[in-house]
């Protein structure tokens, strides 16, 4: 539990928040913030992390917690520490400490939720211990796994609106992310040199984040195999030829996340063919960026990336054909499988806990068009939503080899060109993009992302 | 999922866990690996940590998968990844390939475990997706809060007599985590001089971790205030009077743990009040370990730190009478309060899942004695067990500032005298011993203890 001196202004930033909730339902809602889950043995737990919704109104990572909002009030339930507690784990702020610290309107022990749920809305945490309880108090199922239904849609959807634009608090604690993620990656480059394996730059990166008190935001992908998108295994070697795809995240103490992809040469010096596959990505990644602004379909950004990328290949010879024929047919995501990015706040995928509730606007849903179906967020922007930008270039084995996948495109991929870009497995570049009234801020801009000055990074000439 | 090439020697070990078993049990027996904890929402999710006994027997940390043991049999019961996951996860090995791995006797996919659970016995996982299975499937309760019951039990029982001593493929794992975690250590001691605050120190350490793909085996404790036992806050300062306790310890990519902790002075010099604490807690330490041998009952070195430290707190002028006598009335509990150790193995605290039915030789229940009662081991030894050695001293306000104790040892505590040792806030010296035939061997020797060396080691003298 993090619990140290808080400002007057998360009191002030929590404050607004509720009582913009208060504007939009008229009923109450109690949200729980969770507990940890054992790993191996019930006293060897992973690390607590509360739940978003929770954090969102309550600001801390309070443990076995429950806040019930209604009308702008909150009231916040929690148990004091047992006096035994004291030794193992310190002394803890009691129950009336943390209230003042969130501005709370008042504060109860946990046993009295149960007299304060009646037509009360709720929203399903991740760990089971909680879940459980809350159906158990509800005398309903609210799972994590089932959409919401009733009053718990309509609270979701509030908070939803709530979500997806951030106040100044929010911006504050992601601009701590983003800072301390930048750090990272530019350690992970600076260890490439001397590493042997993977597993050396990611405990260089995620040594960057605990040093400043944070974790990862999610699994980091730190690999050679950038073709496979969610690579989680870090035991290959690091020959000099290949390229290092880096996924990592910092989240602050108070949940926040940062996500960052740089994809840099081993040795410092990309090969002719990875610069210019670097360079049709990087060009995806501008041109998305420049087009960010309100009122911009995000549906509209993942075409550009696709259209660029199409370009770029085409230019290359790899694909043949105009980039708005081939991104017609598709051909652009036999290179580029998935979606140019997602919202991003508390969570990397910001509120994907409520499925699309959050990415897809009212009355869309996924499209089942290859390349089309990963898009994680299809709303028109506003200012104040923070998204990932985050187009790639992977040659996926299992996609190029499937038979029917390669007899569709046998035209349209130039093979043998293809085969000359060999050395090119995957490359990813990815920013954090807040949309402003004046088009859009790059939260994540201090982290050089052209080839030439990546190349420095690696070699250690900044 | 960790599955890289395995040796033949895995597949024999393994065999011959397994025939042990066959020995002790007359029925199958069951055995899940788990499943992931979401995190925040369901794909973000927490390291996967597969079950222990799982992995005893098993040896890879697979996900949802199943073993059946049968007369030294083992079957494997696991789905083949999806087609779609190929471009998320990668090519993964199929469940043929995985068998041959761990040379069972047979492979088959998860729905067909159902028909194969006939007077089979298991032992509950930690996650409530596979416990909430294991349940549904046996019909009766599989709960890892509840004690097993009938031929569960049986199993528990048969599986704590074979996973109590350790074979060469376990030392094997053990020795690895024991020798990153000296590597870790050393580090943290190294970063503290240029380090600000705690978690500084933490992320040198476990960035050492996560460069050898290995995990944490527990939460870390890396803190200027050591006498919170299992202190998990790492915001502090560091400031040069302080000492810096740090209990981190490696888990192997196949989940075997080491636990060590060490105390050093910030400022790379002990202060003599400092200095003489610690030289009475390693006084025990070493005393410990000299006394392990086959047959000596871990109670008695528990006994025997407390007297040691009792005699060398009289010594200081801190306790006043003579050493068994204050022992006797667990004075030293005041400062040392916790248990001398615990079974180490593929958990941290070896088995604790199955709670006291490792650490308690049959017939023994829990102590209620002051400073007895967090024994978590208490047997005799026996070659091939592996223990932590982990006295310390702590002045725990909650404890000292207690009116009970306090009045309770108002004469026997010179109180005035204690006061001179306030830079002393807590200390523990943790190495991991394992029991052999001519007595004992401390797998993290190589980790100096000793005050001078320690100095050393943060001043970079070395």
């Amino acid at each position: 539990m993090v619990i140290q001196q808080t400002s007057s202004s998360l009191v002030d930033i929590l404050r607004q928040r509720r009582q913009k909730l208060a504007s939009l339902i008229d009923f109450p809602a109690i949200l729980w913030s969770g507990s940890s889950n054992p790993r191996n043995f019930q006293a060897n737990v992973f690390p607590f992390r509360a739940s978003s919704h929770f954090l969102y109104f309550a600001g801390l990572p309070l443990p076995n917690a429950a806040i019930r909002l209604e009308a702008g009030k909150l009231e916040l339930f929690i148990d004091d520490p047992k006096p035994s507690s004291a030794l193992w784990h310190g002394e803890m702020p009691k129950r009336e400490e943390i209230a003042q610290m969130i501005g709370a309107d008042g504060a109860k022990p946990m046993a009295e939720l149960e007299s304060s749920l009646a037509d009360a809305a709720t929203i399903a945490v991740q760990d089971a211990a909680t879940w459980t309880q809350q159906s158990q108090l509800f005398n309903r199922w609210v799972l994590p796994q089932s959409s919401p239904q009733g009053i718990d849609l309509e609270l979701a959807k509030a908070i939803v609106s709530l979500r997806l634009t951030h106040d100044e608090g929010a911006l504050t604690e992601l601009r701590k992310a983003a800072a301390v993620s930048i750090a990272a990656h530019k350690a992970g480059m600076a260890a490439t040199p001397k590493a042997k394996r993977e597993a050396e730059v990611r405990g260089a990166m995620e040594g960057v984040i605990i040093a400043h008190n944070m974790t990862t935001a999610y699994n980091s992908i730190v690999t050679v195999h950038g073709e496979v998108l969610h690579n989680e295994q870090y035991h290959h070697p690091l020959q000099p030829g290949d390229l290092l795809l880096a996924d990592v995240g910092a989240e602050t103490e108070m949940g926040w996340a940062a996500d960052i992809t740089r994809t840099w040469p081993v040795s410092g010096k990309f090969s002719s063919t990875q610069r210019d596959i670097y360079d049709v990505v990087l060009a995806a990644h501008d041109a998305c960026i420049a087009k960010i602004r309100p009122g911009v379909e995000y549906g509209e950004i993942h075409l550009l990336a696709a259209t660029v990328i199409a370009d770029g290949l085409a230019n290359l010879g790899i694909l043949q054909g105009k980039a708005e024929d081939l991104v017609e047919i598709n051909a652009h995501a036999l290179f580029f499988p998935h979606g140019i990015g997602h919202l991003l706040g508390l969570d990397v995928h910001d509120m994907e806990d409520l499925g699309d509730l959050a990415g897809y606007e009212a009355g869309r849903t996924r499209s089942d068009r290859f390349g089309f179906s990963y898009l994680r967020l299809n709303r028109p922007l506003r200012p104040g939503m923070l998204v990932t930008i985050e187009p790639g270039f992977y040659q996926v084995p299992a996609m190029l080899n499937d038979a029917k996948q390669s007899s569709k495109y046998q035209n349209i991929v130039n093979w043998e060109r293809l085969s000359q870009f060999a050395d090119v497995r995957g490359i990813r570049i990815e920013d954090d993009v807040l949309v402003t009234d004046a088009g859009s801020e790059v939260l994540t801009a201090a982290l050089p992302n052209d080839a030439a000055t990546i190349e420095n990074l690696v070699m250690g000439n900044w």
